[in-house]
């Protein structure tokens, strides 16, 4: 999950929100960015490239937190036009009803997601983009795979077991075998 | 639900096909048309104006059978586009999870749902369409009406009560309070 | 929503929870406890009744928030048990999929879910109840009612609007018409 | 997926049922049995042992088509009563809204899902099991594995790869991590 440093947008300091983030689980969104054809069969699915602190490349999808006042679809948008950029046309889905909830946790062993920052609520969303994608933010770049690509070891291997997981049950939800 | 009289798509005679319907349950999807903004809030409903036998005017959400060898998503688009022209654009979900599924039955107090002429199993959908709709088919015309006024009691009592009810749940699918 | 009290469960002050509310979402759980006979089919909804500060009675829905650390699934079992007693026997669901997510805000206007207390993102279930409810807490009694009388306007008005329209969602998509 | 030969419950003679077997998809539930503890984390997933025509071991999950006036959650009990035995107690979900819809086609190219004597639109849920099982009908025996169990690539091989594929769903959709 990228950082959501924006203090203003936030409104909360970054002591703050450390703090917060110490004792309250936080809510996020998830959202797997997909090309569709023109009857919504997924035919890549999009995974941004970013450079890890020990230099190595780390695959990830769209994820970060909701503001407070913010809406789901109002932090979907904003989160996806961050990572993808301006034009991407992100079709952020009619129904609030995520495909899944990924409870991210500072000890793994509770959910089998982790996250060494926070306990993380996240709502899971597949969301077709059908624009021009620039990654923006602190992506390096933004790759588009065919699902079998995403799904074999090599590719898995590059993205957190996290999102690994939620990418592979985001292509069950579309209905791709695996 | 509008009548499905395509002999040569359906590869059933219309005997055939009423001696079926007499003895197993049919594969059905419903759409529900909505216009969403980029954020995919439903602005508008979208609903057809069919004249009845009798000469009243009924309105409808988009309804029909799955032919064999025919993908759900396919039956989706074939429907929307018979109903809604060409260049609808209708947005297929990319995932085959309903958010209901609406079982019509000839007995109405079964399920609550009712088609004299068959049991229908069908899966429902809300469908964002983007593009100019043209009704076409036995279609009057293609409606556009906000949450509130089709949750009015003067435009539900021009609907079915099964439609009626679909629609009333499709709206609360995407969050909007009635 | 009840107000949740519990300072050492929650592991924050307060005060501190006065302040988080203010400046963060906070993650929630929405039951609605229901009834069902042996092939799922709601009979009964169960509402819980409390006394107002200003001497009326409210309905409501089991609600409460998601502690540092907890799973979903963990909170709508305390939850649940602490509205409804020990023995209860609350069948939470096997998946994490709510059936929707309800936008509770200061602001009334932004989702139509209103809390003035903060911004809660709450993930609402139905939840099949099947052993004995006494309810404990702060709550005067549990009244199990038919969804039809559920749905009647009398009934509605006894809830807040935020939760009518959860019971009426949940009534959806349970396969109840109404 | 089981075969239907119960000719009185069908209301369809085998021949009549054949001849719309090749005309028409047929309406379809799968069930994933699981042993749930009492906050429905999935502990076991229940596989049905059936002895194929060539004399091998097959793996499946609860599997059968819905008849001309009966209801999804009605069908769903009478599968799985019929595989569990009458005292297996499922929990049959409140929704109808399945966790995935499964096709299965003669053509295994179409959907990645393959029946070769049919269409079949299949309604899949997860269905908590409390009672004990006695496998009847035609099955061999009924075996609860963990979900790494099941998971793993023996376990698997003893599936069809469409049923490997619903339980590595049901798997997903009820939070476990693979």
């Amino acid at each position: 999950m990228s950082d959501t440093t924006e203090t203003q947008g936030s409104w909360l300091s970054e002591e703050d929100l450390a703090t917060a983030r110490s004792r309250l689980p936080i809510v996020y969104v998830d959202a797997v960015p997909v090309r569709v054809d023109d009857i919504g069969t997924v035919s890549h699915v999009g995974l941004l490239l970013r450079a890890t602190p020990d230099g190595s490349i780390n695959r990830e999808i769209v994820s970060g937190r909701v503001l407070y006042g913010e809406r789901v679809r109002d932090a979907l948008l904003r989160h996806l036009e961050k990572d993808l950029g301006p034009i991407a046309l992100p079709r952020i889905p009619p129904t609030p009803q995520p495909f899944t909830v990924v409870e991210y946790m500072p000890n793994p062993d509770i959910t089998g997601f982790f996250d060494p920052r926070q306990h993380a609520v996240s709502l899971a969303y597949v969301v077709p983009v059908e624009g021009d994608c620039m990654p923006s933010h602190d992506a390096l770049d933004l790759v588009w795979l065919r699902p079998d690509e995403v799904m074999s070891p090599t590719v898995a291997a590059e993205m957190s077991p996290g999102h690994a997981k939620v990418v592979r049950h985001a292509l069950a939800h579309t209905g791709r075998p695996f």
